[in-house]
């Protein structure tokens, strides 16, 4: 599909870190948002926006494969892009890397698109086409 | 004010801890959190359908002393307690215990009485009268 | 594998929400975690003697599907299972409902067994037996 | 004390929110420690390396003034001061701000200096020669 990667870098926090001296499992997924939050800005498309008219895209599907820990203060950056563009969905993938380009996980989330009363709708052609437009 | 305490029990998830193998300190804001949901709901009312009938109640202010650790797996106990109620906002306080009893924080929130526009606006009768009447 | 479930009860932090107004994503891993440090203590196993005795289950692989939203206040159950155990490792499945016993979304973790510094070791004998003895 | 403010850009990220919409309060803990991780680095001081060399701040007392709130996507800007170093303790100052200047929340946290076993200990020197010479 598109194989333009966006790149977001974050720095760990300490409150992402927990008892194992980890960044604990459940982050990824916020990560990953911040990822995506940030693909669609590059492409034009700002996702508050979309939720004022009308377009969310709640997760229906998520899954992470942890390969090595981040620990606090790293600097880690997250590669997004989108695999599939259906017309009521989109799917996204995800590489999490150190400094030392490590991969420390990769992962998926499934998205369906939906109203302000959560029923399923299709991508708008605004949207359909920032989505798919080479950039 | 209120003498009566709500008693909220409460398991430490692993989550909740950091690098420092104790919980993170921006945790009892959450805790607190969920003790003035139950005192709420032990006097009759859902927080949620304050919302639904436009009364919110925005934290205005937090403070919290944190006096010992909280770990992993123990079970702690937050008493919560309104010690003000003005014509347009609410004071409570909170103090958290583990299962020897020992104090591990003490705090309190304020919070002021909005509309689902967030213009402040008086605590409703209905509401006022739940909130001080002996129970 | 085992038959077993374990049933964690937790009611829904107004914290764990977002602006969509349901429950975020990421929240499941740590209801999940919930479920499975409930399971590990019926089981007569308390996750933070294991780490005591330097044996850790780090999370490699993570999966959700989100079915329907969970809401703030909601009481929702997450039942936790073992579906395999090899000898580094145990895979659990989770079910999360609410109270009306639709389900909100299920999952799985696995989970390798490694010591204080993080290489790879063999479930003990100790742990095996009270993870696979009919309760 | 100190004139030298340190300053934090960070992004709204959508599960910092809640169901009203907003911030959840209990995140500015976590943005005011970000911004004393970049303060501790800008003098020279990894966090990190401290914790190696024997070296904890956990937080005593956190205190929040939430005056408007900050909203998914928006870039806010964490300003932290430290304000007293006493031999044993320090206390900083955060201001953070939306895009348009305002001013979204105002606090402080104190920190008492411990070592590994959660003693009280001094600063060491190295610690107090980077916080207080002008940077």
């Amino acid at each position: 599909m598109s194989p333009v990667e966006t790149l977001t870098r974050l720095r760990v926090r300490y409150a992402e870190t927990d008892a194992m001296g980890i960044v604990h499992h459940s982050q990824y997924a916020i990560w990953f948002e911040a990822g995506r939050s940030d693909l669609f800005r590059e492409r034009g498309i700002a996702y508050g926006e979309c939720e004022e008219r009308g377009v969310y895209f709640p997760v229906t599907e998520l899954a992470v494969r942890f390969i090595q820990p981040a620990r606090y203060d790293e600097e880690i950056t997250v590669a997004s892009r989108v695999t599939a563009i259906q017309s009521r969905g989109i799917t996204l993938q995800y590489e999490v890397h150190n400094e030392a380009g490590a991969v420390l996980a990769t992962g998926h989330t499934r998205h369906i698109c939906v109203n302000a009363v959560r029923e399923p709708r299709s991508l708008p052609d605004w949207l359909l086409r920032q989505l798919t437009e080479d950039s």
